[in-house]
């Protein structure tokens, strides 16, 4: 691998684990896995997922789903709300594969029955505590008057639920918490209108133990995990399968700070805080086939394109100007959306999708 | 404009008179203006700038500057410290352009003195109290060493420093202060050793009163500012330059809210806090030619794709699912960079640099 520049490294063995991993859980649970592409955006990395029987994916945006349709992908939801503005790409879309969109009011519903004249699926977003996007569950009359209404070449698939809110948790026991109240509201909705169950972010799929009731799971970060992850509880260091390698252009031992070309626009201004201070990434020495798991410091303050590490002396004496140290990022999703390419730890270019 | 999906928009009118104003304070002051191009990294906006006469800039990476050069821009700045791993491209580009480096340790300058084989400018980078990055102005030794190992094809052009610390700063006073402070370290180094003084941010450079200590100033932002740069006093609300044009997916009267199409992957995750709030984002009604300058709300949250408005009963009454709302970004440069392309109020697609 030659690093010149930061350059996010991908450890495509512990991604395949990682995806093997999630599917266990899903088969267990007798759950689909239609695993959120949102994370590494990668036609590449996509085939990770093919190769272990994954056919269907979860993306963002309009763009997204056109990137993968063209990379031999026809079984794509888009997991963000209806954009009445981009109808014709949508519908250009669903004429070419099994394209499932999101609804959560009238004025969406009305404006896809009249200008999708493709088949499409719906899924009715519901709000299950997180407060962003969705329909409110203790409304059952909205939400008949809603599904009454899909028809012609829209069908409704389902209920479709982020608990987004498990990214704050301290513990596991809070996402449990998290995920017992979303059964309580998914459940009877499924009973009532029919229609499958989907659900699933990283944090819930990796930890909650039980996720029967769901049909699908829609979970994404997991493929790298990060930081936050961990800090979670949802993945171990092991697990991590992306890091930063980024050049040391300085080293000011009077205040054990390394400077880092590695800034927010390589890593995104995503932060965990620890004891009051901010951390945008944790340290770890790179090896020959990756990097190693301790933590040798952190990222903590950032600006466009320098990081400040704060490290031991005793770690400031082994670093010089002209290496590369690796960084954990704190929210891989950010991180790999601000690249234009990733590296694999084997050597290899990974191409991803870049919105024009 | 045709916008379907979270775009920036870019007031060509207010860049150039940003440019214009900023010109004239740097004449006023006797002082050369090399502006930073990383806030907006766009070879045709660099043209608002030659058409003023100005013809020298200042980048942040070796790939940018390059992206610029290939724009015919003969005369840069890399406003970063050296990059070892980087010394290829740097010795190919100074092959062609006049470009200058930063040096901030003996270990950079020997490897450059070794690897530079073509004519380069070297400035010594100060640390005048933002403590990111620059040598100690209070070790006259080490800067006398350092200067002295400049020899070869590379040549003493000055010092540089960068008060990054008025970024955090809440009025002008603490803005003049620090400037005060800097020009007190900076003014004795150049009598000493000699060369030109290059300084300058944005809140500086707009805000202060006299510079006139400086031979050269480089700030960037000024031509775009932001929502922070108004929170610092550095700019009036018709002096900004950039909006985010977002398409409304979803109203949430209940809660005053508006999902907008538009997230950390298009406006970055900076913020100001109001009052304890987080705010990622100024809303504002967009026009024909334009926005308005008065705010009608804020982005509350945010993640990969959402934004999440809070505004008024009264404002969320005029609102409907498929218009497009304005968001001033907080941080213009990090904004900025997330884009693929911009387009102009006049409905101009503008292109920028994208790190491959």
């Amino acid at each position: 691998m030659e690093v010149k520049v930061p350059t996010l490294l991908i450890d495509e063995e512990k991604c395949r684990q990682n995806i093997s991993k999630m599917k266990a859980k899903c088969r267990d649970g007798h759950a689909h896995l239609r695993p959120h592409f949102k994370t590494h955006l990668s036609a590449d990395i996509a085939h990770w997922y093919s190769d272990q029987g994954i056919h269907c994916c979860t993306v963002s945006s309009v763009g997204m789903a056109a990137y993968f349709a063209s990379h031999g992908w026809h079984d794509i939801t888009i997991a963000f709300p209806y954009n009445l503005l981009e109808h014709e790409a949508i519908n250009q879309l669903a004429g070419k594969i099994q394209l499932n969109i999101l609804i959560e009011s009238e004025e969406s519903l009305s404006h896809a029955q009249i200008h999708l004249t493709n088949p499409v699926g719906v899924f009715v977003k519901i709000d299950v505590g997180y407060h962003r996007t969705g329909m409110n569950p203790a409304d059952p009359q909205a939400l008949e008057k809603l599904i009454g209404a899909i028809n012609g070449p829209l069908s409704f698939r389902g209920f479709l639920a982020h608990a987004g809110h498990t990214y704050g948790t301290q513990q596991a026991a809070e996402i449990k918490q998290i995920n017992d109240r979303a059964k309580e509201i998914l459940a009877p909705l499924q009973k009532t209108f029919g229609g499958i169950l989907s659900y699933g972010d990283t944090p819930s799929c990796s930890s909650a133990e039980d996720l029967s009731v769901y049909d699908e799971l829609r979970p994404g970060n997991f493929v790298f995990y990060d930081w936050m992850q961990h800090e979670i509880g949802a993945c171990n260091v092991h697990e991590i399968a992306v890091c930063m390698a980024c050049p040391i252009v300085a080293l000011h031992p009077s205040r054990q700070e390394v400077v880092i070309y590695g800034g927010a626009v390589h890593l995104s201004k995503d932060f965990v805080s620890n004891e009051g201070r901010r951390c945008y990434g944790k340290a770890v020495r790179l090896t020959k086939k990756g990097w190693e798991t301790d933590s040798i410091g952190h990222v903590d303050r950032i600006s466009q394109e320098h990081g400040i590490l704060k490290v031991t002396d005793e770690v400031l004496r082994t670093l010089a100007v002209g290496q590369l140290i690796g960084v954990i990022p704190v929210h891989s999703c950010l991180t790999a959306a601000c690249q234009g390419h990733y590296l694999s730890t084997n050597g290899q270019y990974i191409q991803k999708y870049n919105p024009a």
